[in-house]
């Protein structure tokens, strides 16, 4: 395994000299945003490194100023050959292997400059997102949600198995890790009422999803597709996803468009994209589709999903914190290559920054892997437990939801940080 | 009636001086993209005024370079109070009334360099769009639509009363008019086997539908929503739009999440902007509301929708062209404030350059008055006859369908000029 001479970065952390994920910084001393990657508690400030003579040394081809844009956009746009390779040159300036490029490690006055405390610098949203997509690719959340909502024998609808679901979600809403979500106001039916007219207040049942999000490299062009097996080189990288729900919301608005004011309030991604390519080592078979075979345009490798462990940390107002989901992403029925092919069928352009959403991520079992609390209580009836005598039906004001992943051993591991959301209450402003 | 010194401006153009709709062009002199009012078959390249000492002297307080982007966007952000009186300055610059002012007029040479054929400019999509969200407001469609699917006593859903129904459209797709549109493949299943295993391939039931859009001038801040009463505020103004649908395709996925490749493979609007303060005159009240009283947030002026005549044409490969339609926006049941003020009720931010599409628009009528080949031909069971042999169900590779639409009397018209999209096959490239 090869480690880096960066001090102190730990066995556990995600930002292992095998990940390099990249991100969107200020720091006090450059407040305009600008790009860096991430390392062990530690930041490689990209716009610092290139100011030194190094940058064109090691990076003749690129830009100059590519890494002193407020969104990792352009440097997305130059696609996937271009990320690796220089993914593969930061990994050797930042190795202690022998035959590492040791420019960077025996300068002391440009490791002051570019490797700071992570601590030190705020992170923002890494890309500015043209359209978000929302697919519906983890079968036993459709499965247990369908159960729920139309009992057994009528999990699935019909379209489930032959196509990726999906729907356009609100791109004006993508935030990135940390930013407050205000409890909707919204229109909805009380559940004692349901016959009655609807009434309009602070959601009572706002929910959090558990999903992988993908950024789009670069785009195709209007009215022609994207085959399923080229779909990846489209792909700059992943995030952790949560896509908040006003689950109450949702069922009195959603017949027949779909959902609207239930998902529109805030969308949360975690800071630091992990390259397509830092992912490679994790690829999985999904779950077997039911219906066996699909259609010739949606047929890719088997193994297009990553088995990354996912956990749920729920932190009450009173700070008590408890996991109270662990699932994978390998809980997947649908590839990301296949969302792409299909989205792309009809000709609909993707961008580069367009952001595509998994859907939510459950395992098959208990409601410790379910990848939000509509299933974990069964649409709100049965409470989950917290520590000492607290519990939960759906969020209170105040709950923090922190979703965690990684894959990897220790040393090398791959992770995401984390993607964290606060609820505060309708009636307050932040 | 004011009229202008403008040369041949037809009573029965679109474009009087009640109008000056804003578009963004590019000339044979200047290639890049800029704004323009348009004006009779002219247009006034404000872009070109702006290089001339008059700009100053009549618009002091506006960036110079404000009609220089290629986008409207910025212009928009400024806010109405500012384009009511850019607005009000050119009409003045335009005028013949005696007390008007002369100076472009009375400037040759100025006239000569701003003042230009609209034949010899291309028009371009004239805001970048964040986010598309498409409503259902038209009320004979809604019905329409849901007696066809679910008969007659179970026309409207539960919610279609109570709130403005939308779902998030996707942005990369919303071209300018003229933009060829690629006839979708998709996923569907054939019409004689229901029961059957879906088939992918070209779509078979494409469809136009007709309505208004809205551009937004300014956004909202993240979890604070827009009073009712506020909305119009917000509007920089208005567009036809067409939003081509694959009928087929929107049958077999849109459970349980929406419409999503039946919708996304082209959006066409027309390329002049008609500004909020042009369609003042034009208020009228909408449909009534089969539920009595809206929920209070829903609760603004009622005379908030317009009544814009439309009409739609459509012109086989062979060239012959038929008005198949005639309607009215009048028959909206939610008006654009409405919809704002639902669609940031839980606090969803909107941006400048949003586009809201008003749902299709139809009259309660026969076919002749419909906003959708599904209504004309009752899901396809009943075809309407064009000139000599011809007819259509849906629409045929090489059709053209051209929506127009304006409001007011001769010499002062307020139209939108045309909103044209041809089908091509999906064999074919462009």
């Amino acid at each position: 395994m090869v480690t880096t001479w960066v001090p102190n970065v730990s066995p556990t952390s995600d930002f292992s000299l095998a990940n390099l994920p990249f991100g969107i910084i200020t720091t006090p001393s450059d407040p305009l945003p600008h790009a860096a990657v991430a390392i062990g508690t530690w930041v490689l400030d990209l716009k610092a490194l290139s100011a030194a003579p190094l940058f064109a040394a090691v990076f003749p081809s690129l830009p100059p100023q590519i890494f002193s844009h407020p969104t990792l956009n352009r440097f997305a746009a130059l696609g996937r050959p271009t990320h690796r390779a220089v993914r593969a040159t930061l990994q050797s300036l930042l190795s202690n292997a022998a035959d590492a490029d040791p420019r960077l490690r025996d300068d002391a006055a440009l490791r002051a400059a570019a490797l700071l405390p992570r601590a030190s610098a705020t992170s923002h949203l890494p890309m500015a997102v043209g359209d978000y997509t929302d697919f519906y690719a983890g079968y036993h959340h459709a499965f247990a949600v369908g159960a729920l909502f139309r009992g057994p024998g009528a999990e699935l609808q019909p379209n489930y198995a032959r196509l990726p679901v999906g729907y356009h979600g609100r791109a004006s809403s993508v935030v990135v890790s940390g930013t407050l979500i205000r409890r909707p106001v919204g229109q909805f039916v009380l559940p004692d009422d349901p016959a009655g007219a609807p009434v309009v207040g602070p959601s009572r049942r706002v929910d959090f999803e558990v999903e992988l999000g993908c950024f789009m490299a670069r785009g195709n062009e209007m009215g022609v597709g994207v085959p399923v097996e080229e779909a990846e080189d489209f792909v700059f990288g992943y995030v952790l996803l949560n896509d908040w729900s006003a689950r109450d919301v949702q069922a009195w608005e959603y017949v027949p468009l779909g959902p609207f004011n239930s998902k529109n309030f805030g969308t949360t991604v975690s800071p630091w994209v992990v390259l397509a390519d830092a992912l490679e080592p994790f690829r999985v078979k999904g779950v077997e589709n039911p219906a066996g075979e699909v259609l010739e345009y949606l047929r890719g490798r088997e193994d297009a999903v990553f088995d990354i462990g996912l956990e749920v940390d729920l932190t009450t107002p009173e700070g008590d914190t408890m996991t109270i989901s662990k699932t994978t992403s390998k809980h997947l029925m649908w590839s990301f290559p296949q969302m792409i092919a299909h989205h792309t069928l009809g000709g609909c352009p993707l961008r580069t920054g367009d952001l595509l959403g998994s859907g939510t991520i459950s395992g098959p079992g208990g409601p410790e892997e379910r990848g939000c609390l509509l299933e974990m209580t069964q649409g709100g009836k049965k409470e989950i437990l917290l520590y000492g005598m607290d519990a939960r039906t759906y969020l209170k004001d105040g709950d923090t939801i922190t979703i965690r992943g990684a894959c990897g051993e220790p040393g090398a591991r791959v992770g995401f940080g984390e993607c964290r959301g606060r609820i505060y209450s309708a009636e307050q402003r932040k």
